[in-house]
Protein backbone atom coordinates (compact mmCIF):
# COMPACT_ATOMS: atom_id res chain seq x y z
CA UNK A 1 0.00 0.00 0.00
CA UNK A 2 1.23 3.20 -0.92
CA UNK A 3 0.81 6.61 1.04
CA UNK A 4 -1.19 8.15 -1.84
CA UNK A 5 -4.03 5.38 -0.71
CA UNK A 6 -4.30 6.36 2.32
CA UNK A 7 -3.86 10.60 2.21
CA UNK A 8 -6.51 12.52 2.27
CA UNK A 9 -6.92 14.27 -1.02
CA UNK A 10 -9.84 17.39 0.86
CA UNK A 11 -7.27 19.40 2.70
CA UNK A 12 -6.86 23.26 2.96
CA UNK A 13 -3.70 25.01 1.84
CA UNK A 14 -2.68 28.94 3.12
CA UNK A 15 -0.28 30.86 1.30
CA UNK A 16 2.83 32.85 3.66
CA UNK A 17 1.31 35.94 2.40
CA UNK A 18 -2.16 35.19 4.05
CA UNK A 19 -3.14 37.09 7.54
CA UNK A 20 -3.11 35.00 10.58
CA UNK A 21 -6.90 36.12 11.00
CA UNK A 22 -8.02 34.64 7.92
CA UNK A 23 -5.95 31.36 8.66
CA UNK A 24 -7.39 30.72 11.70
CA UNK A 25 -11.07 31.35 10.42
CA UNK A 26 -9.86 28.61 7.86
CA UNK A 27 -8.76 25.88 10.39
CA UNK A 28 -11.77 26.62 12.31
CA UNK A 29 -13.93 26.40 9.37
CA UNK A 30 -12.64 23.02 8.68
CA UNK A 31 -11.80 21.87 12.01
CA UNK A 32 -7.52 21.33 11.28
CA UNK A 33 -5.22 21.43 14.07
CA UNK A 34 -2.12 21.94 11.35
CA UNK A 35 -2.31 22.84 7.68
CA UNK A 36 0.43 23.34 5.05
CA UNK A 37 1.13 26.46 3.28
CA UNK A 38 2.30 26.50 -0.03
CA UNK A 39 3.19 28.57 -2.94
CA UNK A 40 1.50 29.37 -6.21
CA UNK A 41 2.59 26.33 -7.62
CA UNK A 42 0.78 24.54 -4.68
CA UNK A 43 4.26 23.68 -3.57
CA UNK A 44 4.85 23.15 0.26
CA UNK A 45 6.69 25.98 1.75
CA UNK A 46 5.91 25.66 5.34
CA UNK A 47 3.62 24.02 7.98
CA UNK A 48 1.08 25.79 10.67
CA UNK A 49 -0.30 24.89 13.57
CA UNK A 50 -3.56 26.20 15.47
CA UNK A 51 -0.81 26.34 18.67
CA UNK A 52 1.32 29.07 16.46
CA UNK A 53 -2.18 30.70 15.95
CA UNK A 54 -2.96 31.24 18.97
CA UNK A 55 0.18 32.40 19.88
CA UNK A 56 0.37 34.85 17.04
CA UNK A 57 -2.71 36.01 17.83
CA UNK A 58 -2.04 36.99 21.36
CA UNK A 59 0.98 38.81 20.09
CA UNK A 60 -0.41 40.45 17.78
CA UNK A 61 1.35 38.91 14.54
CA UNK A 62 -0.19 39.70 11.47
CA UNK A 63 1.02 37.01 8.84
CA UNK A 64 1.42 33.11 8.23
CA UNK A 65 4.39 33.91 7.35
CA UNK A 66 5.28 35.20 10.96
CA UNK A 67 4.24 32.09 12.55
CA UNK A 68 4.84 29.47 10.04
CA UNK A 69 7.59 26.57 10.06
CA UNK A 70 9.83 26.62 7.44
CA UNK A 71 9.90 23.29 4.86
CA UNK A 72 12.82 21.79 6.27
CA UNK A 73 11.59 21.87 9.76
CA UNK A 74 7.94 20.15 8.57
CA UNK A 75 7.57 16.09 8.84
CA UNK A 76 6.65 15.01 4.97
CA UNK A 77 6.48 11.93 2.57
CA UNK A 78 6.07 11.12 -1.30
CA UNK A 79 3.00 9.89 -3.00
CA UNK A 80 5.00 6.72 -3.76
CA UNK A 81 6.42 6.10 -0.67
CA UNK A 82 5.29 2.41 1.55
CA UNK A 83 2.10 3.64 3.45
CA UNK A 84 4.08 2.19 6.52
CA UNK A 85 6.34 4.84 6.33
CA UNK A 86 4.00 7.22 6.67
CA UNK A 87 2.83 5.58 9.61
CA UNK A 88 5.97 5.22 11.35
CA UNK A 89 7.06 8.91 10.78
CA UNK A 90 3.93 9.78 12.51
CA UNK A 91 4.25 7.74 15.43
CA UNK A 92 7.85 8.60 15.70
CA UNK A 93 7.63 12.68 15.37
CA UNK A 94 3.80 12.76 17.13
CA UNK A 95 2.37 14.67 14.16
CA UNK A 96 -1.50 14.26 13.49
CA UNK A 97 -1.01 14.69 10.27
CA UNK A 98 1.82 14.52 7.22
CA UNK A 99 1.66 16.40 4.08
CA UNK A 100 2.18 14.46 1.16
CA UNK A 101 4.52 15.31 -2.09
CA UNK A 102 4.52 14.86 -5.70
CA UNK A 103 7.83 15.05 -7.32
CA UNK A 104 7.92 18.50 -7.85
CA UNK A 105 7.29 19.43 -4.05
CA UNK A 106 3.83 19.67 -4.80
CA UNK A 107 0.76 18.89 -2.22
CA UNK A 108 -1.30 16.32 -2.95
CA UNK A 109 -3.09 15.51 -0.19
CA UNK A 110 -2.64 15.13 3.78
CA UNK A 111 -2.02 11.79 5.84
CA UNK A 112 -4.09 12.13 9.18
CA UNK A 113 -3.17 9.83 12.42
CA UNK A 114 -7.18 9.30 12.70
CA UNK A 115 -6.52 8.18 9.21
CA UNK A 116 -4.45 5.91 10.12
CA UNK A 117 -5.85 4.64 13.50
CA UNK A 118 -8.76 3.87 11.16
CA UNK A 119 -6.41 1.88 8.65
CA UNK A 120 -4.37 -0.31 11.32
CA UNK A 121 -7.54 -0.91 13.06
CA UNK A 122 -9.46 -2.23 10.50
CA UNK A 123 -6.90 -5.26 10.80
CA UNK A 124 -7.59 -5.77 14.57
CA UNK A 125 -11.70 -6.10 13.41
CA UNK A 126 -11.22 -8.60 11.11
CA UNK A 127 -12.81 -11.78 13.09
CA UNK A 128 -11.18 -14.74 14.17
CA UNK A 129 -13.92 -17.08 12.74
CA UNK A 130 -12.40 -15.30 9.30
CA UNK A 131 -9.51 -16.79 9.50
CA UNK A 132 -10.79 -20.00 10.33
CA UNK A 133 -13.20 -20.35 7.15
CA UNK A 134 -10.06 -19.29 5.38
CA UNK A 135 -8.21 -22.52 7.05
CA UNK A 136 -10.94 -24.94 6.20
CA UNK A 137 -11.09 -23.58 2.80
CA UNK A 138 -7.05 -23.92 2.53
CA UNK A 139 -7.44 -27.67 4.19
CA UNK A 140 -9.34 -30.02 1.68
CA UNK A 141 -11.30 -32.66 3.49
CA UNK A 142 -11.09 -31.07 7.19
CA UNK A 143 -14.47 -29.74 8.22
CA UNK A 144 -15.77 -26.89 10.15
CA UNK A 145 -16.72 -29.16 13.02
CA UNK A 146 -13.35 -31.12 12.96
CA UNK A 147 -11.34 -27.78 13.37
CA UNK A 148 -14.09 -26.34 16.12
CA UNK A 149 -12.98 -30.27 17.96
CA UNK A 150 -9.76 -29.91 17.28
CA UNK A 151 -9.69 -25.96 18.54
CA UNK A 152 -11.24 -27.05 21.95
CA UNK A 153 -8.84 -29.67 22.43
CA UNK A 154 -5.94 -27.86 21.89
CA UNK A 155 -7.02 -25.13 24.03
CA UNK A 156 -7.69 -27.28 26.76
CA UNK A 157 -3.71 -28.60 26.34
CA UNK A 158 -2.59 -24.76 26.18
CA UNK A 159 -4.44 -23.59 28.74
CA UNK A 160 -5.73 -26.27 31.28
CA UNK A 161 -9.48 -25.09 30.32
CA UNK A 162 -12.17 -27.59 29.23
CA UNK A 163 -14.27 -25.47 25.92
CA UNK A 164 -16.52 -27.39 24.51
CA UNK A 165 -16.52 -27.42 20.71
CA UNK A 166 -19.54 -24.95 20.19
CA UNK A 167 -18.47 -22.91 22.63
CA UNK A 168 -14.99 -22.50 20.78
CA UNK A 169 -17.08 -21.84 17.74
CA UNK A 170 -19.43 -18.85 19.50
CA UNK A 171 -16.10 -17.74 21.15
CA UNK A 172 -14.14 -16.90 17.47
CA UNK A 173 -17.67 -15.58 16.30
CA UNK A 174 -17.31 -12.85 18.48
CA UNK A 175 -14.12 -11.97 19.13
CA UNK A 176 -11.32 -10.16 16.86
CA UNK A 177 -8.04 -10.56 15.67
CA UNK A 178 -6.99 -7.18 17.84
CA UNK A 179 -8.55 -8.81 20.97
CA UNK A 180 -6.80 -12.64 20.32
CA UNK A 181 -3.58 -11.14 19.79
CA UNK A 182 -4.24 -9.44 23.02
CA UNK A 183 -5.59 -12.52 25.26
CA UNK A 184 -2.65 -14.93 23.54
CA UNK A 185 -0.11 -12.34 24.88
CA UNK A 186 1.39 -11.46 21.50
CA UNK A 187 1.02 -12.20 17.25
CA UNK A 188 3.76 -14.89 17.77
CA UNK A 189 1.74 -16.72 20.17
CA UNK A 190 -1.53 -16.30 18.46
CA UNK A 191 0.20 -18.42 15.11
CA UNK A 192 1.64 -21.07 17.22
CA UNK A 193 -1.73 -21.70 18.73
CA UNK A 194 -3.20 -20.94 15.18
CA UNK A 195 -1.13 -23.88 13.85
CA UNK A 196 -1.28 -26.24 16.76
CA UNK A 197 -4.61 -26.69 15.75
CA UNK A 198 -3.60 -27.08 12.28
CA UNK A 199 -0.92 -29.69 12.97
CA UNK A 200 -3.78 -31.54 15.15
CA UNK A 201 -6.52 -31.52 11.85
CA UNK A 202 -3.72 -32.29 9.80
CA UNK A 203 -2.91 -35.39 11.69
CA UNK A 204 -6.33 -36.92 11.95
CA UNK A 205 -7.00 -35.79 8.56
CA UNK A 206 -3.76 -38.21 7.43
CA UNK A 207 -4.58 -40.84 10.43
CA UNK A 208 -8.15 -41.12 9.09
CA UNK A 209 -6.75 -41.37 5.19
CA UNK A 210 -4.57 -44.15 6.48
CA UNK A 211 -7.55 -46.18 7.36
CA UNK B 1 -5.21 -4.61 26.89
CA UNK B 2 -7.08 -2.03 29.47
CA UNK B 3 -7.20 1.61 28.02
CA UNK B 4 -5.05 2.37 31.54
CA UNK B 5 -2.25 0.34 29.56
CA UNK B 6 -2.09 3.25 26.36
CA UNK B 7 -2.90 6.20 28.12
CA UNK B 8 -0.90 8.99 28.87
CA UNK B 9 -0.38 10.26 32.60
CA UNK B 10 0.82 13.39 31.66
CA UNK B 11 -1.25 15.78 30.46
CA UNK B 12 -2.32 19.41 31.27
CA UNK B 13 -6.07 20.37 32.29
CA UNK B 14 -7.90 23.89 32.50
CA UNK B 15 -10.28 25.04 34.68
CA UNK B 16 -13.46 26.93 33.86
CA UNK B 17 -12.91 29.77 35.36
CA UNK B 18 -9.27 29.95 33.63
CA UNK B 19 -8.56 32.64 31.20
CA UNK B 20 -8.37 32.04 27.45
CA UNK B 21 -5.24 33.83 27.19
CA UNK B 22 -3.55 31.26 30.04
CA UNK B 23 -5.13 28.29 28.45
CA UNK B 24 -3.79 29.28 25.37
CA UNK B 25 -0.25 29.54 26.75
CA UNK B 26 -0.61 26.23 28.87
CA UNK B 27 -1.48 24.74 25.58
CA UNK B 28 1.07 25.73 23.52
CA UNK B 29 3.92 25.51 25.79
CA UNK B 30 2.71 21.71 26.30
CA UNK B 31 2.30 21.47 22.62
CA UNK B 32 -1.24 20.03 23.03
CA UNK B 33 -4.27 21.00 20.50
CA UNK B 34 -6.57 20.06 22.80
CA UNK B 35 -7.21 19.36 27.05
CA UNK B 36 -10.01 18.56 29.11
CA UNK B 37 -11.23 20.69 31.66
CA UNK B 38 -11.67 19.75 35.12
CA UNK B 39 -13.35 20.78 38.52
CA UNK B 40 -11.68 21.27 41.80
CA UNK B 41 -11.53 17.54 41.99
CA UNK B 42 -10.56 16.97 39.17
CA UNK B 43 -13.88 15.31 37.23
CA UNK B 44 -14.24 15.88 33.76
CA UNK B 45 -16.37 19.01 33.46
CA UNK B 46 -15.63 20.02 29.47
CA UNK B 47 -13.28 19.72 27.15
CA UNK B 48 -11.36 22.49 24.61
CA UNK B 49 -9.72 22.48 21.43
CA UNK B 50 -6.98 25.27 20.01
CA UNK B 51 -9.42 25.64 17.43
CA UNK B 52 -12.11 26.81 20.03
CA UNK B 53 -9.29 29.45 21.52
CA UNK B 54 -8.47 31.30 18.51
CA UNK B 55 -12.10 31.69 17.93
CA UNK B 56 -12.34 32.79 21.55
CA UNK B 57 -9.35 34.81 21.12
CA UNK B 58 -10.33 36.76 17.79
CA UNK B 59 -13.70 37.05 19.19
CA UNK B 60 -12.55 38.77 22.62
CA UNK B 61 -14.33 36.18 24.82
CA UNK B 62 -12.92 35.82 28.32
CA UNK B 63 -13.20 32.66 30.14
CA UNK B 64 -12.79 28.84 29.49
CA UNK B 65 -16.05 28.44 30.42
CA UNK B 66 -17.02 30.50 27.29
CA UNK B 67 -15.65 28.25 24.34
CA UNK B 68 -15.88 24.60 26.35
CA UNK B 69 -18.14 21.43 24.99
CA UNK B 70 -19.93 20.76 27.92
CA UNK B 71 -18.82 16.96 29.61
CA UNK B 72 -21.73 15.41 27.65
CA UNK B 73 -20.43 16.13 24.24
CA UNK B 74 -16.94 14.95 25.04
CA UNK B 75 -15.92 11.48 23.81
CA UNK B 76 -14.42 9.98 26.65
CA UNK B 77 -13.52 5.80 27.92
CA UNK B 78 -13.19 4.48 31.27
CA UNK B 79 -10.09 3.24 32.75
CA UNK B 80 -11.03 -0.33 32.64
CA UNK B 81 -12.37 -0.32 29.15
CA UNK B 82 -10.37 -2.70 26.31
CA UNK B 83 -7.86 -0.17 24.85
CA UNK B 84 -9.75 -1.57 21.28
CA UNK B 85 -12.67 0.69 22.63
CA UNK B 86 -10.28 3.91 23.09
CA UNK B 87 -9.17 2.93 19.39
CA UNK B 88 -12.62 2.71 17.92
CA UNK B 89 -14.01 5.62 19.51
CA UNK B 90 -10.89 7.54 18.15
CA UNK B 91 -11.38 6.08 14.65
CA UNK B 92 -15.13 7.02 14.49
CA UNK B 93 -15.06 10.14 16.12
CA UNK B 94 -11.90 11.40 14.38
CA UNK B 95 -10.33 12.80 17.66
CA UNK B 96 -6.74 13.38 18.27
CA UNK B 97 -7.08 12.54 22.38
CA UNK B 98 -9.89 10.88 24.60
CA UNK B 99 -9.46 11.65 28.42
CA UNK B 100 -9.78 8.27 30.59
CA UNK B 101 -11.81 8.62 33.79
CA UNK B 102 -12.03 6.57 36.67
CA UNK B 103 -15.21 5.50 38.33
CA UNK B 104 -16.10 9.10 40.01
CA UNK B 105 -15.52 10.32 36.36
CA UNK B 106 -12.06 12.12 37.33
CA UNK B 107 -9.55 12.17 34.61
CA UNK B 108 -6.34 9.66 35.23
CA UNK B 109 -5.28 9.56 31.75
CA UNK B 110 -5.61 10.68 27.78
CA UNK B 111 -5.25 8.46 25.24
CA UNK B 112 -3.39 10.34 21.83
CA UNK B 113 -3.99 9.05 18.49
CA UNK B 114 -0.30 9.09 17.91
CA UNK B 115 0.43 6.54 21.20
CA UNK B 116 -2.30 4.47 19.70
CA UNK B 117 -0.85 4.56 16.03
CA UNK B 118 2.83 3.26 17.92
CA UNK B 119 0.81 -0.03 19.46
CA UNK B 120 -1.00 -0.52 16.74
CA UNK B 121 1.55 0.00 14.04
CA UNK B 122 4.15 -2.14 16.38
CA UNK B 123 2.20 -5.21 15.91
CA UNK B 124 2.54 -4.30 12.16
CA UNK B 125 6.73 -4.18 12.84
CA UNK B 126 6.69 -7.60 13.84
CA UNK B 127 9.40 -9.64 11.69
CA UNK B 128 7.74 -12.21 9.49
CA UNK B 129 10.47 -14.77 10.26
CA UNK B 130 9.81 -14.06 14.35
CA UNK B 131 6.61 -15.78 12.93
CA UNK B 132 8.25 -18.93 11.57
CA UNK B 133 10.61 -19.26 14.33
CA UNK B 134 7.79 -19.65 16.42
CA UNK B 135 6.54 -21.93 13.83
CA UNK B 136 9.45 -23.93 14.24
CA UNK B 137 9.79 -24.45 18.16
CA UNK B 138 5.92 -25.40 17.83
CA UNK B 139 6.55 -28.27 14.93
CA UNK B 140 8.61 -30.63 16.44
CA UNK B 141 10.80 -32.17 14.58
CA UNK B 142 10.70 -29.68 11.14
CA UNK B 143 13.99 -27.95 10.81
CA UNK B 144 14.11 -24.11 9.83
CA UNK B 145 15.59 -25.92 6.48
CA UNK B 146 12.46 -27.60 6.39
CA UNK B 147 10.50 -24.90 6.47
CA UNK B 148 12.34 -22.62 4.42
CA UNK B 149 11.95 -25.46 1.59
CA UNK B 150 8.34 -25.87 2.18
CA UNK B 151 8.02 -21.82 1.92
CA UNK B 152 9.70 -21.91 -1.29
CA UNK B 153 7.39 -24.72 -2.97
CA UNK B 154 3.94 -23.12 -1.78
CA UNK B 155 5.41 -19.68 -2.96
CA UNK B 156 6.19 -20.94 -6.62
CA UNK B 157 2.69 -22.84 -6.46
CA UNK B 158 0.69 -19.68 -5.30
CA UNK B 159 2.68 -17.02 -7.78
CA UNK B 160 4.34 -19.32 -9.88
CA UNK B 161 7.22 -17.45 -9.09
CA UNK B 162 10.31 -19.49 -8.41
CA UNK B 163 11.96 -18.44 -5.13
CA UNK B 164 15.09 -20.44 -3.47
CA UNK B 165 14.86 -21.46 -0.11
CA UNK B 166 17.68 -18.52 1.06
CA UNK B 167 15.91 -16.28 -0.82
CA UNK B 168 12.36 -16.62 0.76
CA UNK B 169 14.83 -16.40 4.18
CA UNK B 170 15.92 -13.73 3.16
CA UNK B 171 12.83 -12.09 2.49
CA UNK B 172 11.10 -12.82 6.04
CA UNK B 173 13.90 -11.44 7.63
CA UNK B 174 13.90 -8.22 5.88
CA UNK B 175 9.94 -7.78 5.69
CA UNK B 176 7.53 -7.34 8.72
CA UNK B 177 4.04 -8.18 9.27
CA UNK B 178 2.57 -5.29 8.23
CA UNK B 179 4.25 -5.36 4.56
CA UNK B 180 3.28 -8.94 4.61
CA UNK B 181 -0.34 -8.87 4.79
CA UNK B 182 -0.02 -5.60 2.28
CA UNK B 183 1.35 -7.99 -0.32
CA UNK B 184 -0.89 -11.17 0.32
CA UNK B 185 -3.91 -9.09 -0.20
CA UNK B 186 -5.17 -8.97 3.82
CA UNK B 187 -4.93 -10.91 6.50
CA UNK B 188 -7.07 -14.22 5.82
CA UNK B 189 -4.68 -14.75 2.48
CA UNK B 190 -1.68 -14.43 4.47
CA UNK B 191 -3.13 -17.07 7.17
CA UNK B 192 -4.13 -19.42 4.43
CA UNK B 193 -0.22 -19.24 2.63
CA UNK B 194 1.17 -20.03 6.02
CA UNK B 195 -0.97 -22.96 6.71
CA UNK B 196 -0.43 -24.24 3.32
CA UNK B 197 3.45 -24.15 4.75
CA UNK B 198 2.51 -25.86 7.77
CA UNK B 199 0.26 -28.43 5.99
CA UNK B 200 3.07 -29.12 3.92
CA UNK B 201 5.70 -29.90 6.22
CA UNK B 202 3.45 -31.73 8.40
CA UNK B 203 2.71 -33.72 5.51
CA UNK B 204 6.54 -34.23 4.59
CA UNK B 205 6.92 -35.38 8.23
CA UNK B 206 5.18 -37.49 8.71
CA UNK B 207 5.85 -39.25 5.50
CA UNK B 208 9.03 -39.41 6.93
CA UNK B 209 8.39 -40.98 10.14
CA UNK B 210 5.92 -43.82 7.69
CA UNK B 211 9.50 -44.91 5.60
Amino acid sequence: MKVREIMDKEFVVVSPGDSIVDASIKLEEHRKFTTAVVDDQKKLVGWITSLDVTRGLREGKEKVSDIMYSKEDVVHVHQNDPARLAVLEAAHHNVVSIPVLDDDGRVLGVVRTFDIVKTLSSLYEVKVSKIFEALTEELKGVSWDELMEASAIVTRRRTGKRVKPEDYEKRIKNSTFGEAIWATGGLENFFVGFIAIGELVIARKVAKARK
